[in-house]
């Protein structure tokens, strides 16, 4: 994985480069060009190229890219080629659907196990991964050195998880739990409200 | 469910609320201020003040609010005690999950069957509910009167399915696909982009 640094607005579209790429057939040619990527996706000509030119030294005047290339370096500036090792909080429902959910991998993230408070999920499997008690948090974090912590415990609970979590740490948090977490400097939460995506879309209905 | 228009800012705030609302045990009074919620919550007080009155009726001065009435408001506001009925296309591991999920039935939402192309997962049941062919997607939304679709298809076939979806009424999509879907006016598409929340949590770590 490189380490330049880019806009989180330029990190959001790398995804969206990425999928486009890939839908390409491979009889369109070997080759494409960020003007070509910026018209299918409706995207500014000037950023697309800046946004490529960060992540790949690859890109070649009139010719372009090659297709493939830019493939393997925008996945590799994403991190899709490293596995990082993660834990995550609350075997509840929403836990146990995104332990069971093996899309992740394809993005570099491996689950490792979960935690739990819950007497009767504490020694379960899911998808072959333990959950254990949420006092063995210390232990594994440690030992395996686990950066990345995913909180799907219910909403009242998950500071006091996101604080052990830093505590023992972990450097960035992805949050499902609808509250606003307080973290210090250096970690980053990115949250994944679907409540309020639902609040939203339902909303939209009744206007 | 009301249908006051209030700013997508102010929507995104409610569901805060009604955490913070909800985790107060009730030893501590029946009475809450937008002040109280506003300090608890670091944030600002007009805005709260604004944000609740544009919910809720029941607000007095000097008094504020009672807790329960003002989580009812909110809960009803947000469309947490209607019923929606909504379809999933795209019935691989995180459709499956999402299906499998829950939760969703607290916020309303109701997923009535799900679709797919590949014909070893349709006529399967995924936690009682039914995996159709995609091309039953235009009799069941007709028939049900659905107004929302999830999309958890690979991008490559997310902008059909919500052409597929609107065409018969759609008219809210949660879209789990890496994509820029394009929409005609009236629909609005909520994105839930995991793979690039991944990129943003995997990036900060090498930083």
């Amino acid at each position: 994985m490189q380490t330049k640094s880019i806009s989180t607005q330029a990190l959001q579209r790398l995804p969206m480069y990425l999928n486009y790429l890939k839908s390409l057939s491979n009889d369109k040619g070997t080759n494409i060009s960020a003007t070509a990527i910026s018209e299918a996706l409706s995207l500014n000509d000037v950023q697309v190229r800046k946004d490529l030119s960060a992540i790949s030294g690859n890109g070649r005047p009139k010719v372009g890219y090659t297709k493939n290339t830019l493939i393997f370096d925008i996945e590799d500036f994403l991190g899709y080629h490293d596995n990082v090792d993660a834990v995550l909080a609350g075997a509840g429902n929403l836990g146990r659907a995104l332990i069971s959910y093996d899309g992740f991998n394809c993005y570099g993230l491996n689950i490792v196990a979960g935690f739990d408070t819950n007497n009767k999920i504490i020694g379960s499997e899911i998808n072959g991964k333990m959950i254990f008690p949420m006092d063995k948090l210390n232990d594994l974090c440690n030992r395996m050195k686990i950066r990345i912590g995913i909180i799907t415990v219910p909403a009242i609970e998950a500071q006091t998880v996101c604080d052990a979590m830093v505590e023992n740490g972990i450097k960035a948090i992805w949050n499902f739990a609808p509250v606003t977490l307080s973290i210090q400097e250096g970690v980053l939460v990115r949250n994944e409200d679907m409540a309020t995506s639902l609040a939203i879309l339902s909303k939209h209905l009744t206007e």
